[in-house]
């Protein structure tokens, strides 16, 4: 099972970029809650396969967001199926997971899946232009949040920078509408103190980019997202 | 609350039909576990308080199916937002709702209010056309029914002739695959042992358009549905 609504911290492998045998080991061994792999373009079977075969020797979660029907592999501990919220097209909100399920349904461990509702918050992000979507203004966000706890009911809210640091006042506003879906906030951080703003506020903090930037940066973030949540009072 | 998962029955009354007194008294006192106000065209503020007024001075539940952002009117137990799963746009499926929970927000009790996963099943219904829906395969529609229970954990699951019968071997499939969803079947039920086909699977069966053709026959469908679940061992 995997349990996000007990996470704190994680980080996102692309399967698209190369990552040395030692910077992966420190990456697993870091004590974050979980790897996720997952990237917006060249992700393809054989790049997954390759990195959960060489995540899976350590005892660390590791979970696929899935983004291509053709880059599904086995052997994660779980699945993620992000669904995009604020994309202009219903493609991406229900057609390409609904094939997914046709195809796969007699395969699914529906306990091991969980759909995410993606708001993508940067307009020069690549997923943004990918999947079409259009910029939403602060109330569209907060009520996309209410629909993905109330209407859809999805275990994650995910507010997507990509690349660029978001704002730590619209994560607060969303944050406070949301009780059983989990926040999940993602996008440019740099360094611990960026890490602990946002945790003051998302559940889970996804820290991506600068693993192939910066790694010692990367693996602060772990310990500096774990003290704020501590001081929260405990796990979220 | 609506408590919808321990219905066995209900009507749709149509806003924009007209009705005796007579008639929508015998409709509230058949021992119907609701009446559902909604339609697809012509439903305006007006017609829909109009028959709300008329419906709250009996005893019986009263829910808004809610097609228009126009013509949500206060008063009723609860409030269904449609979601059509085989749109072909994005606007059905989340967009409208989104627009409607940015105005509403304020004011929606969630607790109230139930997300409907709609299949739309009748190539010649007018909410077909009018939502520009394509019409699903049979796997198609299996698999909807699972995103409806997995992804989105939506609290209903509508298969909707709407004013043709259905196929009931598709509903029994769909039957199979739904265990936390809340199975309902609508459209063209014209007798009681239709009625009574659809109640062995379904777990709710909605009467509307005979109501206004032949209401004995509509009232004799409570009954029907209500002894086939017995059968079946009680209230789902």
């Amino acid at each position: 099972m995997y349990n996000i609504s007990e996470w704190d911290h994680a980080f996102k492998l692309d399967p698209n970029k190369t990552i040395t045998n030692e910077d992966l080991r420190r990456i697993c061994m870091s004590g974050t809650d979980a790897i996720i792999v997952g990237g917006t373009d060249g992700v393809t079977f054989e790049n997954v396969t390759d990195l959960q075969e060489r995540i899976e020797s350590y005892d660390v979660r590791c979970v696929l967001e899935v983004s291509d029907l053709e880059a599904i592999a086995p052997g994660f501990d779980a699945y993620f199926i992000p669904l995009v919220l604020n994309s202009g097209e219903k493609k991406w909100m229900i057609d390409v997971q609904h094939q997914a399920i046709r195809e796969y349904a007699d395969v699914i461990n529906w306990e091991d899946m969980a759909a995410e509702g993606y708001c993508v918050l940067n307009p020069e992000a690549k997923v943004f232009k990918k999947t079409t979507c259009t910029l939403p203004s602060e109330t569209d966000v907060v009520a996309y949040a209410q629909m993905a706890e109330h209407i859809f009911r999805l275990p994650v809210f995910y507010m997507e920078y990509s690349g660029t640091y978001g704002n730590p006042a619209l994560v607060q506003s969303v944050a406070s509408q949301l009780d059983k879906t989990t926040l999940v906030y993602g996008g440019g951080i740099r360094s611990k103190s960026q890490a602990q703003e946002m945790a003051a506020y998302a559940d889970v903090i996804v820290v991506g980019d600068v693993i192939y930037d910066h790694l010692e940066t990367a693996l602060q973030t772990v310990e500096a997202v774990k003290s704020t949540k501590m001081k929260d009072g405990g796990p979220s």
